[in-house]
């Protein structure tokens, strides 16, 4: 992986860890991080026969990328997409005996948006006009808002995946090392890091594990104080729902309180709902735009939110698709310096916007590929669904192990006991201990998780998220291998 | 294009212009700006019949967007991305008799360089392995280096156009307001943007105009001492070459020159080179990494390089693919920051690291699609070279206009002698003179084109940037469009 050093002593390069920006030095991301590093080495080595590991695959659990693990893309929208990429194909005879009609009209439909007739030509910095018409009247039909106006396609910004929306509305809000940004301890780590690459401050609220990764006003006000106290100016507080790492939904009334909160604290929310389709349980997924709205406080509550096609049954995270939204609250200028942003970047990716598109605007009843679509989509979901259940069911034999209900996303969180000689064997390798205990997952199981402390968790805890993703035909070995890591593991160091 | 104003008014907004980070709103982007917006805004209006302005249709000369103008993307390179994204298509009997067979080899050899084998999932952060090692082996190829080892796919960076790639280069090299880097006047203004919103400061050297946009060293020297005698810390110097927006392709001996002052003053080397495919001059292109290794300082000199699909003769601007390589001499340590820098945006998108694929590994002699693709390749870039001549000649016919050689790149840079009383009236509306210029000749020909003063001009001067992409055979009326309205305007001020 590295690089071997040619010429100079580090110390004398112009460009060197010590002369580089130290926000970059001091960023984090532990999705991607050594443990992951590490088992790219191990895969490589398991190429050759002779290798030394236990194990002859590595399961990449770190990271929410459901066709890495095999997942199938849903048809109609790749082959729409095929042919959107090679328009003459529209008229091919044999693929018009192969490929539905709708296939074929979608992708007229969607050149026809497209003024220069071409996916390589750069598109508006926010994203076709025609695709953000779509992105709002989706939003509408979700939300069942009555008003047709309300959602202008203009406050619509198409982006490369949900993260380059989240880092330019970040470096838009801070302004300095006194700002600082709200996230939920555990948090998905891009937040930490876009903060500190803006050089912001992280301000924290616990979600309370005991009960089911529930997010708690009083919690949100100690943590305001606390930071209003040192001096910081709390910009905005971050809400992911369903959550990630933790995969808890909100209630209504839980928003509503959020949204409550942020009015009286003046404070701008900032919900990251890129999981809306992955919910297993009762509790329905809503929009916390849709919640102001039945509060009636749209014109009040400036928000910022965050879809993609990452996640979802589409899984299309190569893609780089997403978009984020601004509430009608937003102030004109602050759109109008989004915009900016977006064009220095000149435009997302067209393909990406496409996805988009079709993620948005899915076949409908009576539309040949409806069945076969719906079929694809209940497949996924329901497998996700029985997933999530086993992983979290097995996790919870384990001794030592306790793990919340994952009700959405794809991800489970458990926590874990890590007995005093572990801890001291993590000190004396300088790491924390459940990192160690990830590393040791990897090196002996083959199986690559993220440890807690990338996420944050309440002093004291330990932690390490995983996916449900890995092939439900091989859950069952996968879930093998945790256990007899985890028993051995908790022997050896007994 | 602005939303209407909802809820509070702006001043007790929680985030409006004045409470926005200031690097953002400082910001300026004039090849997506004003000018821009405004043509957006008529393109609209032109949509109905009665509209009022004396043509129909907006000429958009703003930005290097080829298949906006109708140029053709290359056939192979399509048919291939259609195949890799519906790889059931690849068996298609109906596709086997119209595609021919390299067609359907490509798409399986690409597939087979991806582990999920799917374009859905998240690749590595720095794009594909089996990617990055072509790229490896196109600048070996190109460069015509000795050593295959010396180019480390390791020190590739696939990235989604070259764009996101210089900004993260620049957010690692700036730490503070007294870092600066060098850049051309005129300059591309990505890199006047991205400084400033990385807080750091620009250290403007001149080109010389009448010299054919030549660089001398004598510049770079003291446009150097005049920041370092400010207490500024020069990190970096970039040199886009061929030149954007000013299409001059630099010499051996000029390049070997730019060398020694960046060794000689310990400044890094930012190497612009999207447009090596775009010359049209008997001056072949050379790669800074090219002209460094035969001066055996490859050691020594620490560069990034930049390349893009969106440029050359495939123009695929919309897929957003590109990278950067980091010369052998960059540190190791700085390689890891990049690498994380990366990751927090997970991944390029994998149809632009696909596009940058088949861009450095096109059709060989002897392969079915070679010829269509070499007749394709050809026919673009002669009718770009016999467009950029007839675009010089006829604005160097016009009163008042002077117009430097296109050798490389897709833009002329003309100057424009701005008669006092236009002078006066730019005064009046506030705006440069050069933008009231471009804006006149927006409105009264509907031809977009940048003001100069969006890229830096010598105190006094004026200017505007044109691509030469509009289709061939709409280039003279165009041209006429052009004349016309230079003259009207230089009648009415006179």
């Amino acid at each position: 992986m590295r690089l071997a050093s040619v010429g100079l002593p580090h110390a004398s390069k112009i460009f060197n860890v010590s002369t580089l920006n130290k926000n970059v030095l001091n960023a984090e991301y532990a999705v991607r991080g050594a443990i992951v590093i590490r088992a790219d080495e191990i895969n490589k080595q398991l190429q050759n026969n002779n290798h030394k590991f236990p194990f002859n695959d590595i399961v990449f659990c770190n990271i929410g990328n459901p066709q890495q693990l095999r997942q199938k893309p849903i048809t109609f929208f790749r082959n729409v997409l095929s042919l959107v990429t090679s328009p003459e194909l529209i008229d091919n005879a044999g693929l018009q005996q192969t490929l539905k009609p709708d296939v074929f009209q979608r992708a007229r439909t969607i050149l026809s948006g497209i003024d220069s007739g071409s996916t390589g030509a750069y598109t508006h910095s926010q994203g076709l006009p025609s695709i953000r018409k779509n992105v709002a009247n989706f939003i509408t039909r979700r939300d069942n808002i009555d008003d047709p106006e309300l959602i202008n396609p203009d406050s619509i910004f198409l982006t490369d995946g949900a993260s380059p929306g989240v880092q330019n509305g970040l470096k838009a809000l801070i302004r300095d090392h006194n700002d600082g940004i709200m996230i939920p301890i555990p948090q998905y780590p891009l937040y930490s890091a876009s903060i500190t690459l803006c050089g912001g401050q992280q301000v924290g609220y616990l979600l309370n594990e005991q009960d089911g990764w529930s997010l708690e006003v009083e919690e949100l006000e100690r943590s305001l104080k606390e930071a209003t106290d040192k001096g910081i100016n709390v910009r905005a507080l971050v809400i992911i729902n369903p959550g990630n790492p933790t995969g808890q939904v909100l209630s209504k009334s839980n928003m509503e309180n959020v949204i409550d909160f942020c009015e009286r604290r003046g404070v701008l929310l900032l919900a990251d709902e890129v999981y809306q389709e992955n919910v297993y349980h009762e509790k329905p997924f809503l929009s916390f735009l849709k919640v102001a709205e039945e509060m009636n406080k749209l014109d009040t509550v400036e928000m910022i939110s965050y879809h993609s096609v990452s996640k979802g049954f589409l899984g299309e995270c190569g893609r780089r698709g997403g978009y984020f939204h601004l509430s009608p609250a937003i102030d004109p200028g602050v759109r109008d310096q989004m915009y900016k942003l977006s064009s220095i970047n000149l435009c997302p990716n067209v393909d990406g916007q496409i996805m988009v598109d079709l993620m948005v605007n899915p076949p409908k009843k009576g539309e040949e590929s409806y069945e076969q679509y719906n079929d694809e989509k209940h497949q996924i979901l329901s497998s996700l669904k029985r997933r999530a259940v086993k992983l979290v069911d097995t996790l919870n034999t384990l001794d030592g192990v306790s793990c919340q209900t994952a009700e959405g996303a794809m991800y489970a969180f458990p926590t874990i006991t890590i007995p005093p000689k572990a801890v001291e064997e993590a000190k004396k390798k300088n790491i924390a201990p459940d990192a160690y205990y990830a590393l040791c997952m990897l090196e002996e199981a083959g199986l690559c998780v993220v440890p807690g402390s990338g996420f944050g968790q309440k002093n004291g805890t330990y932690h390490f998220r995983t996916t449900f993703l890995p092939p439900e035909e091989k859950m069952d070995a996968v879930l093998t291998r945790v256990a007899v890591f985890h028993n051995n593991f908790m022997t050896r160091f007994a």
